[in-house]
């Protein structure tokens, strides 16, 4: 999730953590991490969203966030542990930065200069390393935001043709989603109208909790609702949000 | 906290959280971390312990940890926000690194090197990023525990001139602990007996909830029991703790 008004998750969230075992078989762990200024909250469990008392919390404080990245694990490479949940979060040019991935990457073993080392065991956390190295490799300080999305559709191709590549990334300023198979999103923005989640059976009506100014992108692998239009990424594409918007870039 | 066998914060945690306002001024943000094999689990909150629903979840689900670090804040040097709240955590060697300062430094403005920047306002911050950044200079990988130690002791003292500097340090396999004006411990083991809170009306008696081999290092700024000896540190003493003992080092 990226806006332009601190928004909290709880209604994304709760359809969300359904696919952790009732409506799909993502129970190998689950992690959310909201930035609030240059902060963040990580919070992360080796239980499924649906059992895990972390989850039962996010779902019942509702943590307001501009940049919410939010994942739930089936494990494909690295056994089920806290180390190998996602979000991943590391540090560059004085921010935090924080990384979720959808997907599975087949011999993808680079050699990693050692500023970024991966601490787990997954494929995942080795190729946000890679990125991470590679950026800081390419520009000392942070560059402005076209440079980086730049430079992101550069080096992620080369990662991405190792399998599945559907991730996130963000630094609390923007939001970074890469598509390889399966990515969709929606801006949510006045007038606002009812959401139906997809999950569950829960609706909220957006009109009641907004303002005319709010603005608010989802992202995610499988749309959240049945009521609203989704718009899908093309394979291969990267977006960049920054304030509920997809930019130009 | 420093452990030979998982064991839950519960009770140190509800006596250490109530100086968070009841018994004591640290009201400007609370943090813990509690290690699970290499992984890091790390709630922070800019709301006090008492008062927070983060603190409230760790009270009420018992994480089971060898390593542990908690921090109350009382803000001396940066506002209360979250990126400014203990413990902090970086990625030193492929382990996640926490650490957590009491006290006060003033006028410490090290030249950063840029492999670890702070990313929010604090002395406390800077100065983990400073041990950090020497610690990687010294050794490009972990060194044994020995020459790491000696090292700390090494860097320690000229950041510990500038102020207050007691501190806790951990990797999940090590808990460094170093004494500028106040810190004690107490080592549990067996024959255990029963514990009685100092900030609460609360008493444990560990021997229900132990086993003969179980061995628990607990290191803080203040005792939190009325009726166990603890034993105080010297001024610029640092100790390091594995698997509940201190270390002949």
């Amino acid at each position: 999730m990226n806006c332009n008004t601190p928004t909290d998750i709880v209604f994304s969230f709760t359809g969300f953590a359904t696919r952790a075992g009732r409506t799909g078989e993502h129970t190998d762990g689950f992690g959310i991490a909201f930035f609030e200024g240059s902060g963040v909250r990580l919070f992360v469990d080796h239980q499924a969203a649906l059992d895990s008392p972390v989850a039962e919390l996010v779902k019942n404080y509702p943590i307001k966030s501009c940049n919410v990245i939010a994942h739930i694990r089936k494990a494909t490479q690295g056994p089920v542990m806290l180390a190998n949940c996602h979000p991943f979060q590391r540090e560059l040019w004085g921010s935090y930065w924080v990384f979720a991935h959808n997907g599975n990457l087949v011999d993808f073993q680079p050699e990693q200069r050692d500023r970024y080392l991966p601490v787990g065991t997954t494929d995942s956390e080795r190729a946000f390393c890679f990125l991470l190295n590679e950026l800081r490799r390419r520009f000392p300080q942070r560059p402005a935001l076209p440079e980086l999305t730049t430079a992101l559709r550069e080096i992620t191709p080369g990662i991405a043709r190792h399998g599945t590549f559907n991730y996130m990334l963000s630094d609390g300023t923007a939001l970074f989603a890469h598509c390889s198979t399966a990515l969709s999103y929606i801006v949510r923005q006045y007038p606002f109208a009812t959401a139906e989640l997809r999950d569950e059976d829960m609706k909220v009506d957006f009109s009641a909790v907004t303002t005319p100014k709010d603005r608010v992108a989802v992202i995610v692998t499988e749309p959240l609702t049945t009521n609203e239009t989704w718009t899908a990424f093309a394979p291969g594409e990267l977006k960049v949000f920054v304030e509920g918007e997809p930019q130009a870039m």
